[in-house]
């Protein structure tokens, strides 16, 4: 344990979420401040959720789709932005540029906001034949944007960590259908790994990636009543292949330009899985993000020192598999150590007592719903991966459950400002047009989520336009 | 395979080792040139062999020796840099600076050319007692720093990939005895995973890292008679602990100050490996840092096609864990594609024709030697690990037996001046003097590579500077 001991969560997450979530992400020493303002340090104990993040990507995404890792320059020439207009658009006023001194004559240099342009410089020169594709390249990397609106750990800082794929493919629909199987497999992230239940859909031309033809987004919902944007894969078509001179000698001996989708999912989920799952005891994460999946407590007392402690040291010794901290300090009380292994969020507490040892058994007590077990130590092995496994169930299952409870079917504009007077996840049929939703917008805070891919029956008109409705969207305020 | 077929090597290593180590690095497809001058991009081939230093890393130094993974800023306050004078005038003129109109009133940031300053600052609200050490941190991160010396892909580039341990200890004897195992650990990632020799060994005051009380270093030797510093563990004292405010309460209820070491390798390791080992056809890479082990190429002549792929099919699965590539496309002739994963590096060809079908038997190729053998079909299993260890146990000796060769100890000027113009490492014993080594330097172009941990006896006088010789230092040319 690395610096001060914490002394527990003083703010309300019912009351005020903003504020707990700090407190959280800082007392559980996921995180901490940088000096320079909207950026942050990611101390060992959050890294370890990334680093679980990045293994499962590895897994479903990059070994069964056949993407490779490479890495591309930091710093991007001016001239490769300007190439694609929309996308330069978009960007330009948060990009962080170099200092002129250093560059003199040639042009302008940006730190990566995204490496869209700089990885299709290279892929122009990298694709001759339609032999070349499919070509699949993933990178890890720190990507700076100069926010301007409030930062938050997490959630929105001025350099964060992701993973950017971009894909290169012969026709429009392998394209078109691997874009979708990638945000699918983003769902699958996060909610089987992160425990985070989401939508998946297609955004609103107002809020689609710039440069792209669309974009499909993973969307989850936080105990405030908004949206949180937590993976997106966008469908980018050829755009950037014709500025960027991409083309390959196809099967008819022709030339073409090729189809391109990229995608990405940041350290931001990190502050997602922390707001979802923890409570006014401080983190609480789903046990296969855990880095360490359970603290074994001995309780010591006065004459029965030695064997609780040789049993604990057993016990310790059996479940190595789980990564267990065996805390058997002197320091501390018991019920202080409760509390601070409750405020980092270790999923599963054992506590071993002279009386449970005359018994054969231990107490094993939920972090989650802080539910406490007797088993008997001898089936420990098979009765810890149980328990794991149920709270990776049920922590998914609960938020599953909040977020299906917050979701409300609007037809009219009342509806709609008292769902979102109820900090509600509405569901609307609407005209689909920017200039409605930058008016909804406006009267009232809520921005479009997405369009899911279920096929809906879609009815009536737009309750703020009048327009015919065309399609169900999600509405929300968001982060 | 990506972009066009590439035409094999023009150049020659014993005649044009620089530009022929360029040739192997781009017709590999492990890296190419990035438009802003000094950048590369690592390609997917030679990102791998980075993955797989950063496996190896991981299980021989994170995890049995404590170390935690995190991510710190890439922005750092000048403030921050101005804390150790040493430290900041030695990386000052290379330093990237963000453009002022982003920050305005407050102080310049520069991108990150190690990370000392930054990590420490958290460092000082992180350690309070003599708990919370040793306190143990990694980060694996993107590096700039503005090299004016002409840049060389792997070796010298403007933005490159590092690990940056940075670790913080109670006791001065703990502390030295860690940064002293650490590059004992990097030796064994440079010969056991790499196959690359290094002498290991102390640097000269002069050469020792800014602000560091000493450094430690792993150094290789190219085959064109220039050292190459592989990687670096650094004890610095309680320097930066004092500037930094880093202290602690002690067992003895006072306050002081800890000792720290800082300790990097980098991507610069690819280009070691390169250098080292591949030959006028291409690259040659050791097996364990190989991303395919092995490539079957079935000799496909008419009426024997189906049998012939059937057969490679087979053999292509049962050897599935040496991530095998299997080139069965008719387009090119077997002899253009054994040119081909020859200058890929792909360590060991299985050739299936026919002929070979008949006997029940494959032939063999190893990348390094280009000596053939055959095996049984179903002696493949056993045979194929045996082959790769030989091909990396080889690898390894024969560039210990070059480096061994190029090694001459020197008594006088005139002998060393001799052994530099035939391009030796030469070891003298001499002064440890900063303005004695600044002389050889001007005279010979040598620098100090390093005094080694083994007991020397030391005779006679400096021959550079006729005074009272103390070690025996390596010198050499060097990247």
């Amino acid at each position: 344990m690395e610096g001060k001991k914490s002394i527990g969560i003083q703010s309300k997450k019912e009351e005020d979420l903003s504020k707990w979530y700090e407190e959280v992400c800082l007392k559980s020493e996921l995180v901490e401040f940088a000096k320079v303002k909207g950026f942050m340090v990611i101390r060992p104990r959050g890294y370890s959720i990334w680093e679980k993040i990045k293994e499962n990507f590895e897994k479903i995404i990059n070994k069964p789709l056949g993407v490779k890792n490479a890495y591309f320059p930091i710093l991007i020439p001016e001239s490769f932005f300007k190439k694609e207009s929309e996308h330069a658009e978009g960007f330009t006023p948060e990009v962080a540029w170099i200092d002129k001194e250093l560059t003199k004559d040639s042009e302008r240099l940006a730190i990566r906001p995204t490496s869209e342009t700089i990885m299709y410089n290279s892929y122009s020169r990298w694709i001759r034949s339609y032999k070349d594709l499919p070509l699949k390249i993933n990178q890890w990397c720190n990507i700076v944007r100069w926010e301007t609106k409030a930062t938050r750990l997490f959630l929105r800082t001025r350099e964060f960590l992701w993973q950017e794929g971009h894909n290169v493919y012969e026709t429009d629909e392998e394209c078109e259908k691997e874009t979708i199987e990638i945000i699918k497999r983003y769902k699958k992230i996060s909610e089987d790994l992160l425990g985070i239940p989401v939508l998946v859909g297609k955004k609103s031309e107002k809020e689609k990636f710039a440069g792209a033809k669309h974009t499909y987004t993973i969307e989850a919902f936080m105990p405030d009543g908004k949206a949180l944007q937590c993976g997106t894969s966008h469908n980018l078509g050829q755009g950037f292949a014709k500025v960027f001179g991409i083309s390959f000698l196809g099967r008819d001996e022709k030339k073409h330009f090729p189809f391109q989708n990229s995608w990405g999912l940041s350290t931001r989920l990190i502050g997602g899985v922390v707001m979802t799952h923890s409570d006014n005891s401080g983190l609480v994460l789903p046990p296969k993000v855990a880095e360490n999946q359970l603290v074994i407590i001995p309780l010591i007392f006065k004459g029965k020192e030695k064997e609780v402690l040789k049993k604990s040291e057993e016990v310790f010794k059996s479940l190595k598999k789980f990564n267990p901290i065996m805390d058997n300090s002197e320091d501390y009380s018991p019920g202080y150590k409760f509390s601070e292994y409750e405020l980092k969020g270790i999923p599963l507490r054992i506590e071993i007592g002279p009386r449970d040892l005359e018994k054969g058994v231990v107490t094993l007590v939920r972090r989650d719903t802080k539910e406490k077990s007797e088993s008997k130590i001898k089936d420990l092995q098979k009765e810890v991966p149980k328990i794991l496994e149920r709270i990776q169930k049920d922590l998914f299952l609960k938020a599953k459950k909040r977020m299906e409870d917050s979701i409300i079917k609007v037809k009219t504009k009342e509806e709609f400002e008292e769902g979102m007077k109820n900090k509600k996840l509405i569901k609307m049929d609407w005209c689909g047009k920017t200039v409605c939703e930058e008016k909804i917008k406006d009267e009232t805070g809520a921005t479009t989520r997405c369009v899911t891919f279920e096929k809906k029956k879609i009815s009536g008109n737009c309750p703020f336009c009048s327009e015919k409705a065309i399609e169900e969207m999600y509405f929300s305020r968001s982060y």
